[in-house]
C-alpha cells in the first residue's frame, strides 16, 4: 500500500510499504480522511519528538476492513474514527486516571503508523462506531473535537457565559461552536484573516475582533469593549507569547483561563501575579483528549458541529507531503488528506 | 480612648480619639488583640490603597461591650472575633457569590477604622462568637487562617497528597498546619530562616528547605528529590517573584499552584505556557476569605491549630506605631498588639 | 392601592390598602406583571406556612416610581425584577455561602407584601435591572428561570449529554429551555397533557412522553428506549411519589438526578439503595435560586429563552384572587396578574 | 497447590489445584495475606453473582514469584498488593473514566481466581508495589481502604468538617480514620457493639453512638445532640436499611450522604424528597475504588492508617473455608487468610 513516510527530519515522501499486519485486539483500517494538523508539520521540522521512520497523521477515520480474532464489537465494514493517543495503563497518571499525563504514552501518528496512508492498524480500545450515514470526511474531526471538549469541559461553560476565542484555527472554530453549544451567549473571537472571523461570526461567535487593528484587550474588556471588566472564560488556541499574555487580562475577576495552544518548548510569557491574584482567577491547561474521544463521535454524528466549512481543501496522499512540509496557505482552515478519492 | 492613627502615608501615631458610636445593628468590641499583618506595613509605605485618616488593624478579637439596639445573637460579654472584609451584597460579583471579588469591598481596618485601639464598632454580620475560655491572644488569628482556609480549599488537597509551601510567615505556617490537617502525608516548607524551618517541622513539615542553600526545584521535584516529579499542590506565601517562579515548576503533571502571596502591582513573573499545558497545571489565584471566617474561628475555638507559637511577641498600643512602622525583626512570626494589656 | 390580601387560610380577596412606604435601601415599584405559582395556591390552602395578612407574588417585575435615599445604581423609570429571598446575612449558612438555606430566610411574597398589588416595596440588594425595550411580562419570569438555572447548574450538563425531564409545567419547559442552551442534545420530556409535549418539542425536546400511555422507564431507559440504559442528567420538576421514584430508574449509571418539585412534606418515597450504590448515582436537592437572579435576568433580557408562548393569560387584579384560589385550567402553563393593563 | 474453591453456592473447600500459568503481562504473587470479606460470604451463599468453581479472595497481597515475559517494572521478590477490579478499558463507561461502572468489569476473586490460594496471577496493571520493610498483613488492606478513598473523595470533607459514620466493621473504621486524617474535627461512629465504639474512640471517632441504646438521629442531630442540626458528612457503612434511612435524617442542610453499605439488591428504604429538596442534600453511591488503589497503597505504607488493631485472627488455609462458610464472631472486624504462615 502508499504511505506518506517521515524518513527524517525534515524528509517525507509516499513510499510504497507492506499493509499493516494487525494484532489480535487490533482492526484494519481503510482511511477515509486524515486531517492535517500543525502537529504533523512540527514532526516535520523536528519540533516535537518522535521516532522516524513513522507514518503521521493522528487526525483519521475510515472503515474497518478486517478484525483481530479477538476483536468484539466491530465488524468488517464498520466506519471508525481512532482516538490516536494510547496510554499506558500503569504509570502512576494513568493509575490516578489522568491518561493524558500518561507518563509512557504512545501517540498514533507519532510513536506507530498513522493516518496519512491507505490502511491503519488500530487497536480496539482506541476504535469508536460511526454512522455508515456519516459523511466519509467528518469523521477526521473527532480528535480535535475531542481535545476542544476537554478544554471546554475544564472551562466549566453555563447557560449565559461570555467567552474569548484567541486563534482562529480550527481548534478556535471549534470551540467557538463548542461554547455556543455550552449555553455562552457572549462569544468574541479575536483571529488575524478576515475570512476567518466571518467564517467564526457564521458559526456561532457574537463578535469578532482583528488583533493587528485594534487593541484586543481594551475592545473586548475595556470599560466601552465587547464585554466590559472581561469575559467568564477565555481560550487561547493561537499558541502565541502574545495571545497567552492577553488571555488573562481579557478574563473577568472570578474568571477562567484555559490554554490549548501549544507555544513553542522553552518560550517564556510574562503575567502579573498581583492582578491573578486579586482578580482570583484560575488559569488551567487544557492537554489532549481523556475520556472526551466518544463524546466527540457522538457530537460529529449528531450533526451538531459544523464540519464541511472547516474543510478548506482535500488532497490525495500524493499531494500530502507537500502540504505537510510547506506552511498553512492563507485562508486554509483544514486540509484533509483522502487516500482512496472517487 | 487611644487608638493608632494613620494619619497619611508615612505618619502614624497613638491619639485620643472618641470611642466609636455604634450603629443599630453594630457591636462596640473591647479589643483584646489585633494581629500586626504585613498589609498594615503597606499601608503606612502608601503601598496599598486607603484614606486616612484610619485606624488600622484587620485580625482582631475582643469582648463584646455595648450592642446596638438591632442587634440579636450577641451580648455585653461576650468574645467575638470580626471578619473585616464587608462585601457590598449588591454588585455583579455579590450577586453571583463571590463575595472577595466584591467590586465595593469595604475593609475594617483600610476602609473604616479596625483594631489597634481600645475600641471598635463591628456590624453584626461580620461578628462570630468565641469560648469564653480561649485564650484572649487567639481570636486575632482567625481572619488569616480564614484566608488560609481558602487557599486551602481551592487546592483540594486529599489524604495522602503531597504538598509545597513557600514563604515561612505565618501564612505560610498556618497553610503548613491546614495541609496536615487535611491529610497531607508530605508538606515541605521552603524558607530562609532557620527558625521558622525548625518551627514548621514540629508543626507538621515532613521537610523543609533553605532556598538560599540548595536549589529549591531540584531539592524538591529533581530526580533525587523529596517529592520526585514535584508535589500534588505547591501554595505560593511569600510574595515575591522567585518563589512565583518556583511554583510552577514545583507542581507534578495534573497539579495545582495556589498562589496566597501578595506580590507588587505591576511586578511580572514568567511561566512557560508549553510546561503548564503539557503538564497540565492548575494555576489559582485566593483572595481574602470568602464564607471561610467561622470555619476559621470554630477552628481556632477547637484547638486544632497550633497558636502560641505563632505569636512571637506582644505590645501595648503605645509600641503599635513602631511596629508598623518598621520592617519586622528577623525570626518574628507574628506580633500582636494587646491594647489592654493585664 | 389595590393589592391582593390573604387574609387567613382559604381567604384570599382584592382590598384598598395604603401604597407601601419604602426604606431607605428601598424602591418602591410599580408591578408591570407578577406571575402565579403553585406556591401562591400553596399559602392559600395553608399548605406551605406563612403569616397572613400578607399580600402574596413573587414572580414579579416592574417600573421604578420612587426610591429610597440611600439608593444608588437605580433611577425612577427603570425596569427591574426583584429576587425575592432575603437572606439573613448571619447565619451559619449565610456565612458558608448557602444562602438559600438561611435559616431566617425571608421571602417577598410570602414573609412580606409581594406583588399581586400595584406597587411593592424592594430593597435594592434584591433588584436587578432588566431592559427598557423587554416585553413587560418577560421580567416575571426571572424568579422561576432563577430557581432552574441553579438546577441546571448542579446537574453540570456538557455538550452532547442527554437529559429527561419528569413534569412538563413551566419548571419543566424553562429546563428543557436550558438544557438545550447548555448543550444536551438528548432530552426527553415527560408529561400527561398533549399540549405541553407539543410545546416542549417546539422549545427544544427531541422527544416526549406520556405518562398515562406508556411505561415511562422502558420508553426512555429500556433496551430499545429512547436512551437505552438511562440519561445523562434527570430532572424532576412534577413533585409527585410516582416521578421521584421514576427519576433514580431513568437515570444512566453514574448519572445525576435533580429533585426540583415540591411534594407535600412527610410524603415517602422509595428508593432501592443497592441501584444508587452499584450505579454510583447522585441524588441532588436544587431549593430556590442561589446567586442566580442576575443570571436569569440577562438570559431573558437576551432573548435566548421563549417566554411568550409559556404565557397562558393575563388578567387584571381583580381575576388574580379567583385564580390563587382555584386549581389551573388544563393546558395552563403560566397565568400572569398584570396590574395596570394598558 | 492448595487453594480455597468455592465449587458451587454453598460448596467451599480447600483443594489441591495447579499453581497458576501467567500470561505474558502477569506476575506469579506467593499470597502472604488475603482478607475475608462480606462479599466472600455473599458469594457462598449465592446472594452476588459468580461462575463457580473459581477460587475467591479479592483482599490480597504478597510477594513476586515469577514475572511474564513482558512485565517490566517489577521484580522476583517484590512485594505488591493487587486492584481486583479489571476494568475492560472499551466500554461506554470506561471510554467516558468511569471505571468502577464498566459493564465488563472482571474482579479477581470472583470472575477469575482470587487470593485464598498459595499463588495468584495478576496481570501487572493491577499490581502496586509495597516497601519491603512493611508488616505482610497490612497489604490486604489496600483494597478495602481504595473503596473508603473513593467515598471520602466524593464526601470532599474538609478542615473543621463534621461527618457521621454508621456502622463499625472495617469499612466503618477505615473511614473514621480517613475523615480524621481529612481533618474532620467532629467524626462519630454509631454501631452495636461495645468494642468496636472503643477502638474508633482510639482511631479519631470523637463520639460514639450504641443505635440500640438510644435513638441515633436525635443523638446525633436533635437540639441537644452531638452536632445539633447533623453533621457535614455522613457515611452510610453498615448497608441496612435502618441505617440507610437514618442517613439522610443525621446529615445537615446543605450536607452530604454517601452511600458505602451494599444493601440487598431489591430492598426498598424511604427517603422523605421534600427534605432532600429543602434542605439541599446531596446523596451519593460510592462504588468500588476507581483511581485509588494506588493512593491506597501509598497510605498502607506511609503508616498514617492503623492497621493491626482491625486484624481480629489470621488463619491458615486449612480454616478459610469455615470463615467463610460463617457468619462473623462477635467482635470480629478483619479476619485474614495467611497461607504460608511462619
Ligand atoms: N491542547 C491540545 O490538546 C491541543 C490539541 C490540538 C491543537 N492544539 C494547539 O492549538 C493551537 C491551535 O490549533 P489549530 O489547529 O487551530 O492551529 P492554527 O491553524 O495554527 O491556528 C492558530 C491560529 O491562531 C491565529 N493567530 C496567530 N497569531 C494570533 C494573534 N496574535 N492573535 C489572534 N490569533 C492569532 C492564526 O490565525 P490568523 O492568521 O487568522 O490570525 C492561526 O491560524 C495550536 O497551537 C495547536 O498546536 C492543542
Ligand atoms: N491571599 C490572601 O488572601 C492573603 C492574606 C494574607 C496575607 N497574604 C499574603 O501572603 C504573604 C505571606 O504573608 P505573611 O504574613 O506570612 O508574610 P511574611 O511574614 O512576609 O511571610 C513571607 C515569608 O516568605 C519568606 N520568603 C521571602 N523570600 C523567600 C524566598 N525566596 N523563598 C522562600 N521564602 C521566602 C520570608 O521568610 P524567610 O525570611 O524565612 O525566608 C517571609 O517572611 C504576603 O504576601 C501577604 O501579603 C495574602
Ligand atoms: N426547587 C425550587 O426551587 C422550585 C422552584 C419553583 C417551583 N418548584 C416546584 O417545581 C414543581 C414544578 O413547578 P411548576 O410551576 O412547573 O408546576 P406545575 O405546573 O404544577 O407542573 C408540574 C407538572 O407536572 C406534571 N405531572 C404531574 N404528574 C405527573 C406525572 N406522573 N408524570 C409526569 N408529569 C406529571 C403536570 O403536568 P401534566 O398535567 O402535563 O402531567 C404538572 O402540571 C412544583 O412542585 C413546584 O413547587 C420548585
Ligand atoms: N461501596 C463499596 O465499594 C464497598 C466496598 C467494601 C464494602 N462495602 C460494603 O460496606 C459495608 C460495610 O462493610 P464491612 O466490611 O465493614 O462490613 P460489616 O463488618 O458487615 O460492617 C457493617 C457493620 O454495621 C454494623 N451495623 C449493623 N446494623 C447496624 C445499625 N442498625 N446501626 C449501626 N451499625 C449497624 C454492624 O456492626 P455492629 O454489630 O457493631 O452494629 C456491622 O458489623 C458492607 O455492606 C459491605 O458490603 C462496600
Ligand atoms: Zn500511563
Ligand atoms: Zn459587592
Ligand atoms: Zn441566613
Ligand atoms: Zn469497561
Amino acid at each position: 500500500m502508499r504511505a506518506v513516510r517521515l524518513e527524517a527530519v525534515g524528509s517525507i515522501a509516499l513510499r510504497e510499504v507492506d499493509k499493516p499486519d494487525i494484532d489480535p485486539d487490533e482492526l484494519l483500517v481503510r482511511i477515509e480522511a486524515c486531517g492535517v494538523c500543525g502537529t504533523d508539520r512540527h514532526l516535520f521540522h523536528g519540533e516535537f519528538p518522535c521516532t522516524p521512520p513513522v507514518t503521521p497523521g493522528h487526525e483519521f477515520s475510515g472503515i474497518v476492513e478486517a478484525i483481530g480474532k479477538s476483536v468484539s464489537g466491530f465488524a468488517v465494514g464498520d466506519r471508525v474514527t481512532g482516538d490516536p493517543n494510547i496510554a499506558c495503563g500503569r504509570c502512576a497518571h494513568c493509575h490516578a486516571g489522568r491518561v493524558n499525563l500518561c507518563s509512557k504514552l504512545r501517540a498514533i501518528g507519532i510513536h506507530r503508523d498513522g493516518g496519512f496512508a491507505e490502511y491503519l492498524a488500530l487497536p480496539q480500545k482506541q476504535a469508536f462506531i460511526l454512522p455508515a450515514s456519516l459523511k466519509p470526511t467528518h469523521g477526521a474531526f473527532c480528535e480535535p473535537l475531542g481535545c476542544c471538549l476537554h478544554g471546554v469541559d475544564l472551562a466549566e461553560i453555563r447557560p449565559g457565559s461570555s467567552v474569548a476565542v484567541l486563534g482562529g484555527g480550527v481548534i478556535g472554530l471549534l470551540i467557538v461552536q463548542l461554547a455556543r453549544l455550552a449555553g455562552a451567549t457572549t462569544i468574541i473571537l479575536s483571529t488575524r484573516q478576515a475570512s476567518r472571523r466571518a467564517l467564526a461570526e457564521d458559526l456561532g461567535a457574537t463578535a469578532t475582533v482583528d488583533p493587528t487593528a485594534a487593541d484586543v484587550i481594551d475592545t473586548v474588556a475595556g470599560p466601552a469593549g465587547l464585554a466590559p471588566g472581561g469575559v467568564d472564560v477565555v481560550f487561547e488556541c493561537a499558541g502565541v507569547r502574545e495571545t497567552v499574555e492577553q488571555s488573562m487580562r481579557l478574563a473577568r475577576a472570578g474568571g477562567t483561563v484555559v490554554i490549548v495552544g501549544v507555544t513553542p518548548q522553552g518560550m517564556k510569557a510574562e503575567f502579573e501575579p498581583f492582578d491573578l491574584l486579586f482578580r482570583e482567577l484560575k488559569v488551567l491547561g487544557s492537554f489532549l483528549n481523556p475520556y472526551t474521544h466518544r463524546r466527540a463521535a457522538e457530537l460529529i454524528a449528531s450533526g451538531a458541529i459544523e464540519i464541511d466549512r472547516l474543510i478548506s481543501r482535500q488532497v490525495a496522499l500524493e499531494d500530502a507531503a507537500a502540504v505537510i512540509a510547506n506552511p498553512p496557505a492563507p485562508g486554509e482552515v483544514k486540509v484533509l488528506v483522502v487516500p482512496h478519492p472517487g
